[in-house]
């Protein structure tokens, strides 16, 4: 017989860490995990104040220790969650894959191509289940948009226009205000790695979009703006897709009226689709010889992995923590499947990877590469 | 030294019911209650399954027995919900009220006024704190709608137009469907009362607006929609408030085109302000001499209970598990301050409560009865 | 052979009216129409003013002198257009339809339900052409709800939310404004008739739904507000139709953020339409088993009616303007082909008419009877 | 005593034309010009109709023959509003230049760099007033939203989002279709010129933006599809601009769901600016420190240059018609100030000039110069 829940760990996310919040939310929303070890902050009174709060058993000082400690014991962990800053994540990573333990990573995956690479290589040698938490893959509309283009519906793809505008480092353009004050380690290149905002929100584009239309990119050609930033604060992306198919991006945390504005536009040759982060409970859907449409969530038109997924009633909004809830629900149902010895299938892999980790990293790199040589065409 | 958690019970609620796991969810958010005892269902098999499922320690046959067990232990339960139909509201609230442990129960609160003023009287008598979800009070972007009424920016409530279709239930229209297929208790009136439609959502109405504007409805004249069925499913009514504003009230569920489609719009002398459940992050506000104006919750702009209980940054769609959770944090705070002794504030008791409850039952039965006397105008 | 071109007078409309000059330029799109005659105000130099501006050869001093004068010629005037206050609808039509001239008059037709239905019969008995410039019938997408009603798209109508709110005059809620100063005659009953709010807007929700729904309105229940001015400023009505469907309407001119914003939403037994007025070129339409639909004027998707009166390609916006001129479009074709001996079809009189002025005459009086009786049922 | 109306004749724009009528339409909405003179078409019997139709006296068989003779005439027509397909703007404008009449073009004014430069020194040269018909830069709110610009409201502008996908030869990316069938002369080179797309729209993008922000492009970086068809289709294009801010358009005629859909926004340090052709009422207007705002036309909020250009109360939308009237109302009432030997004003050149029209070739010829390299950076 098998288990019924699975325990997880934490690295990072202490008690007044965002992320951190929304990855153990995310969690209890299905009661099949429980967060059972701990090294949540290098602040041993942070640490130990985090542990209490969240009732967790184990607490570590260092990931190195709890790596070790929960890869040798029999009820250790099932899978660890790292939600420390990106310069981390790939140490974090390799230590509890090297213990044998299924990880799940914020994005970026990590610096650079090379690192992104030796992660998807051991958690293949190792059997491992590697999910990054990308989140836009968990809203049943995202996931319905997919299915749409799988069923051909909008046709073979041939121009995508996608967007991540954000207002909320607009002060960064004024000359008083300080990068520090204002964003905390995302300016600091060694803790964040070559990019600010293309490696936050530039790479949820990439990521979203080849996961509704199947597409990567080839090449990419980008205007980067830094304001006088050492890390960029805006770009404008040209893509080439490996179908020949082209697209404009465009990503910013420096454009007013702008909150947390992920959109996506995928036009075919029979249709398009169009998708909003924040009115997620809609896909408009234009095809030849109908009329406009709006697919709504929870509805009885909606079907598929979509469908699967849905927790409550249409019109009763499932928002951003439901869509993380998504993630995880898929992640530790395969790994609880896994943990059965059964077999799984591609739509119990259906969370975001390592793999869509390393597409995420190459995407960040070429489009830094690109703004340094004056928009000229990097490949992928 | 004061608990830092709260044990909670359920009545109802086993793992395959819609509202059951909602509250459940909501509960988890905030890591601050436990559930500890269940009665989830009356069929044992069901309830056991349920217990397990959610890990629950203390399992009871009955809620008559779980209410007795719970209010004699030193570490029983704290509060109840209770997310049975209709019907058993009052007897579950009733018992545990009298066994000296706080109540959360689902709207519509009883069947009767009586019933409902008998509740609220027991809970001042005993002193306890009584929840009612009325979900929509648990939005950010209510709750500052509040605020600016309030604050007097529209001046006085002339006028209030608000309104709450589905669609779901269209096909009860048609005549071969069944009633009872399609919609369970909710079309039997010794479960559901005297009210389907007004009783499921057209309450919700009366109390949102309520909340928002502070005014008490005074009389109503309602044209109510049978369509063949024993109980409504459609309702327009016009409306007169305590200081003379007028407004115009409409619930359906039959309405295509309408998931769960709860708008209000408030009219005054300066001013006015709208919001949309299906887009519950902002709120729409046109105040004279200025442009009209989108505010969203979780900017800069919001203040007030409306960010103090936000949790996520603006453009990350808080939705409506994060509104239910909203209403449990409030409830659970004011139970755990007061367990420790600590005197209740105006702002420990913005939570849905036994007299919003009271309202509501008096809303369904003036409606109802408006109703049956051809629209004429019945006082609440 | 017969003309290709109408001549037409104009009574009121000197060059400083709004109302007269978009009469005016509606003629203007199509070019089939000229104004010949006019007596533009009483004002003898603006009269003369207005003749010059608008290149008018014949103008009179008095609408009698002018049906007389028009009446003998040969090449009288096809049409009068009478843009004059509501008190002199009646009298001017009269006296155009007695010398044989057709007539279009602006709403509300006149005062009293008896005055209206004598300027139906007389109409009738001398066999001439009524149109009153009810506008909204004049967007091709409303005509597109109305072929979708026709169709039975939408099955048998239950219920229908209208309204019609503007806030140009809350300034009126204020203690210290002078109701002559912002509203001129509008508050003058002896100019204006018994109402202000329900005479100027209302009657167009009911013109606008009985032309979609082709049903007609049995009984009202309104709750009227006059805020302390003579005539109303708000009212919110009950609505029952001669099928039994039941509906809310509302309109006001004292609601902030709403400038003229003519909604209807009509719902069926099979699905539902919706069309805002300041959104004009699409219709969104809901029906069982489909996903939400938005239909957009100049596209492929639409025919009949709406079709045939399109005039730019989809997506650049026909907006009053033409709206007004497709009324004038459809009036002066009947007239032109009515004086060349040949047969109206139903097709030539798609314009609003003496009936519909009637109707709505009766609505506006029974409207106000209603809201004197604290919101009693009055048939229509 | 100057004259109080303008002769205006027509060269192209026969009876069935879409564009030619909407000139017309617009010239009537201000019954300050009257169409003298015509050209209408090649087909000597199309011109006899079309002159018939219009009501217009002197008829030409040739534009040649026309700019001579009303070059010669006394009561020769003022000006002359070119609306033939692009091949033959240019000799056309020069033949009325050379007799001194002020001219009106249809966008783009002619195929290359060097024309466009040679037909905005030759109306310098003979000081003629040369208006290129550039609607967009009608719509009030676009004009409101210069305002805010050079105002410095939104600060200094960082970047643009531009685009204008519209979905008319989506057919064309079929097999089994044919571009003439489709598209007629606009995918003849020998007729449209090296472009289609970025010719017809894309033009419009740059245009709107440099009216709104007042900066010129310094270069581009396109990627430009043809997808197949001799001209192209479909372009993503990277912007810079001369003040080092840069912006991604996108131009499209193969995108389902988008009629015509221009939307710009422009972004600065202290704010931003949000305006859709298809919504064109409203401008949204996001100011750091302040909530989201939505500026109506016709409202108190409204002042300056799109005031003064409104022509009905707010929310009764002025559509295309009336954008185009606008244009026309600011060229004929600069035409009429100078023929009264009048000074000019900046305010009484606010409609697009020639050099206006130099601008749009240059940026359709680089843009199609980068599609060919690559999307290599292109200068203007």
């Amino acid at each position: 017989m098998g288990k019924d829940f699975i325990r997880y760990g934490m690295v990072g996310g202490s008690a007044d860490a965002f992320i951190g919040t929304v990855h153990r939310v995310a969690n209890r929303f299905d009661e099949r995990t429980r967060l059972t070890a701990g090294c949540f902050s290098r602040d041993e009174e942070k640490n130990r104040a985090s542990g209490a709060a969240f009732g967790t058993e184990r607490l570590y000082a260092s990931f190195q220790e709890m790596a070790e400690a929960e890869g040798r014991r029999e009820d250790g962990i099932d899978f660890v969650s790292i939600v420390t800053p990106n310069v981390s994540h790939y140490e974090v990573a390799k230590a509890f894959l090297a213990q044998g333990i299924n990880v799940v990573c914020e994005k970026p995956l990590c610096f650079t191509v090379q690192q992104a690479e030796e992660l998807a290589a051991l958690s293949r040698e190792k059997d491992l289940l590697f999910g990054v938490t990308y989140t836009y893959m968990g809203y049943p509309m995202v996931k319905f948009a997919r299915q749409l283009v799988r069923e051909g519906k909008i046709g073979r793809v041939i121009n995508v226009s996608a967007e991540y505008p954000q207002e909320w480092l607009i002060d960064l353009l004024g000359e008083a205000s300080s990068t520090a004050q204002l964003s905390g380690w995302r300016f600091n290149p060694k803790v964040a790695g070559i990019s600010n905002c293309v490696g936050d929100i530039g790479t949820h584009i990439e990521n979203v979009v080849a996961y509704v239309t199947g597409l990567k990119i080839k090449r990419v050609a980008a205007a980067v703006d830094y304001f006088g930033q050492e890390l960029d604060l805006n770009a404008n992306i040209l893509v080439e897709y490996d179908n020949g198919a082209k697209g404009n991006y465009w990503c910013s945390q420096v454009s007013m009226g702008h909150y947390n504005d992920l959109v996506f536009r995928v036009f075919g040759t029979e249709g398009s689709l169009e998708w909003h982060q924040e009115d997620p409970e809609r896909l408009k859907v234009c095809l030849k010889g109908q009329p406009m449409q709006y697919y709504y969530r929870g509805t009885g038109d909606i079907y598929g992995a979509a469908q699967a997924c849905q927790r409550i009633p249409s019109g009763h909004v499932e928002g951003f923590h439901a869509a993380f809830a998504n993630i995880y629900r898929a992640y530790s149902g395969a790994v609880l499947k896994k943990s059965r010895g059964e077999a799984l299938t591609e739509a119990d892999l259906d969370f975001p990877t390592v793999e869509d980790g390393v597409e995420g990293v190459k995407f960040i790199n070429a489009v830094v590469a690109s703004g340094k040589k004056d928009a000229a065409w990097v490949a992928l």
